[in-house]
């Protein structure tokens, strides 16, 4: 039966209380909360009729079957981890939204096609620094070698994770899709920026989504004690670092009438006590767009200024490239299909850039992919202050369900 | 019997195997390494005939009687505790020195003081935060109030760390000494600096010694997603601490005609994913100088220069004054004992001032105090590189015996 608003504050409220902490909500990939969440969602989608199965790298899937066993599937999802100290609503709206929308379908009556309802697990590149690793092994483009290496900070491999969980690191690739079984993707996401909210629109169709280029910079300076060691001598990781910070603060801000950022989200200082001249830093940096040349032109002015800041400091800087994407356009076809369930369901909206990541850039490399943005206040997101008004995801969820409809029907 | 450099070697790379880790000695006040290193020494005091006692602290104490037991006893020692990847000199060599000087004082016939070799505990701050608590207990200074409340990097309080040595914080005033049963301290330390090897002397005759004063900065951005914020809408609080950092850098480089050295030894940032704008960031200052009103000229002038930035940038900064000491003088007296044991053993010497802290600073607030000093390799301590020529620390400790002999005879 068609769910209402208040159905769907329920759930959203409940899946918040997994992870929920002092500031906001932890719910990394793979931990107690995380699995606990899921659970949660899978009883709802028993509930609701659909046949429920995990893959082998743990992405949850409820599919209600069509009258068509021979037609692909159309598919909905998004994600339930977040970042530490993250908001409600990141990703858990496209799930919740997905599965409010399966009951709309199931009144519509009875549809060709089967629709899956997926929770990607490790969507957030917050624990083991790799993004929407559930899809990325669903659509086969995972590198699992690196993965196979990385640890988080309590030092839990990633395969120790999965292990947690029953699962095998040298089983997952046998969660690969094929291109065949199904006919699009379709995910209903908050916007993370301020753009609707500036224009007024509810409804934003996503046309292109930003990919991250990741680097992990090292700076080596000379550690030494903090009262003995006249200015003049130093070599203080942490004053190169510093320097760094600004450069590429002031690199993208350059940039930004290009719609590129560039963030240093994590700086860790060696050895890292009051009384000795920092030795080593480890910074990481995320750089995004939606124009590639833009984003190269960024990345070749933070490596011309790292060799400035080198020169000058008589300290050491290593620049790894941890990933480098291409901005990923969505499918014109799937966008022309929300446009249209946007004007039958009577809402304003607008075409729209994603500067944020999403499961959905690795969908489309198998399968037609859209996008439903609806609004954030204010912007913020990966904060515990991210909200989106419950009117607003109904409205995505009409959109969401209208656009599935057509797919299936 | 006196010692020889082979012994002093020994002894030195045998204390430097406790806490020895990958990258330099973790020796850190309390731990197990440490509490090691003190029963390595303190069999080697009962080897040499000392009383042993440790007192309600843990501060290590060998006494080598003397013929006159209403004499007050002449006191040396320094610390085995490091910093974190610290060096095997900073500290042992006062430590090992004086012992070894005792040994000298045992061929030099009988004496009329006691002399008393004293291991502090927890002269590094990397702990606790708190610097030279061992010698500040003992000469009744320690703010155990505050104490009593700070926690290590996992968690254990100091009363803990007390604790699992069998010792009570609510006992520990009990480890004060009267000033009437000591005549003098004298700590035998390497220089920490390139002073006494770019001047070419052997032995610095410390005059004055820095005291630190220690900021804690935190910076209140806002966290929010780094790839959907719009460079012109963020308040980082990494870009406005980088800022910090470069103009704490700045006014130090200004004032170091005036011996003032500035620090940030340590930053963290939170919540410290790539994938979000750092909303908080907290700093660690060590500020220090002989000169009392350039330090309170610096404090001004970084106090200034954060309300610049905090106005700028948008963000929220506060600066909590963790301690403020003044430099301390050592007794002429004992200066003037030092230079005439440098001319008695043949040495080349010259006067120096301190700029790393000391527990002679403590001692020296209830018995006449000196320090010697001997070279450190290009100045490198609190480093795994920290090194002192085996040749130098055996005039140091010639000095040191010739010292004490001046003092207890």
């Amino acid at each position: 039966m068609k769910k209402n608003k208040e159905w769907v504050v329920d759930v959203i409220e409940e899946v918040a209380y997994f992870g929920k902490g002092k500031r906001g909500i932890t719910r990394l990939a793979f931990t107690e909360p995380d699995l606990k969440g899921q659970e949660y969602i899978m009883n709802l989608m028993v509930e609701a009729g659909l046949t429920v199965r995990k893959d082998q790298m743990g992405n949850l899937i409820g599919r209600l079957e069509g009258q068509d066993k021979t037609l692909p599937a159309v598919l909905t999802g998004s994600h339930l981890d977040t970042v530490p100290e993250g908001g409600k609503f990141d990703g858990v709206v496209g799930v919740v939204g997905g599965l409010a929308a399966i009951h709309y379908l199931q009144d519509m009556g009875p549809l060709r096609h089967a629709v899956e309802l997926i929770v990607f697990v490790a969507e957030e590149s917050s624990r083991f620094g790799f993004a929407t690793m559930g899809s990325k092994v669903m659509t086969g483009s995972g590198d699992i070698t690196a993965w196979s290496k990385v640890k988080d900070q309590n030092g839990i491999t990633f395969a120790e994770a999965l292990s947690e969980q029953n699962l095998d690191i040298k089983q997952i690739r046998l969660a690969k899709r094929n291109s065949e079984d199904i006919k699009a993707f379709v995910e209903l996401h908050i916007e993370q920026g301020s753009v609707l909210e500036k224009k007024g629109n509810v409804i934003g169709v996503v046309q292109t989504i930003a990919a991250p280029t990741r680097l992990k910079i090292t700076v080596e300076g000379m550690a030494a004690h903090s009262g003995s060691t006249p200015m003049e001598e130093r070599h203080d990781a942490l004053v190169s670092a510093s320097m760094i910070v600004l450069a590429i603060n002031e690199i993208a801000l350059d940039h930004s009438s290009q719609g590129t950022v560039a963030t240093v989200g994590d700086l860790k200082v060696h050895p890292g006590s009051i009384n000795v001249i920092p030795g080593m830093v480890e910074m990481l940096v995320d750089l995004r767009g939606i124009k590639q040349e833009s984003i190269i032109e960024c990345l070749q002015e933070i490596k011309d200024a790292i060799s400035t800041i080198t020169e000058e400091q008589d300290t050491i800087v290593a620049m790894e490239m941890m990933s480098a994407e291409k901005p990923v356009d969505m499918s014109p076809e799937i966008s022309k299909l929300i446009e249209q369930s946007c004007v039958d369901v009577g809402t304003t909206y607008q075409l729209i850039h994603s500067r944020a990541g999403h499961d959905a850039v690795n969908m489309s490399k198998i399968t037609p992919t859209g996008m439903i943005f609806i609004p954030s206040k204010n912007g913020i997101s990966h904060n515990p202050d991210e909200y989106t008004e419950y009117d607003d995801i109904m409205v995505g969820i009409d959109v969401l369900a209208e656009t599935l409809y057509k797919l299936a029907k």
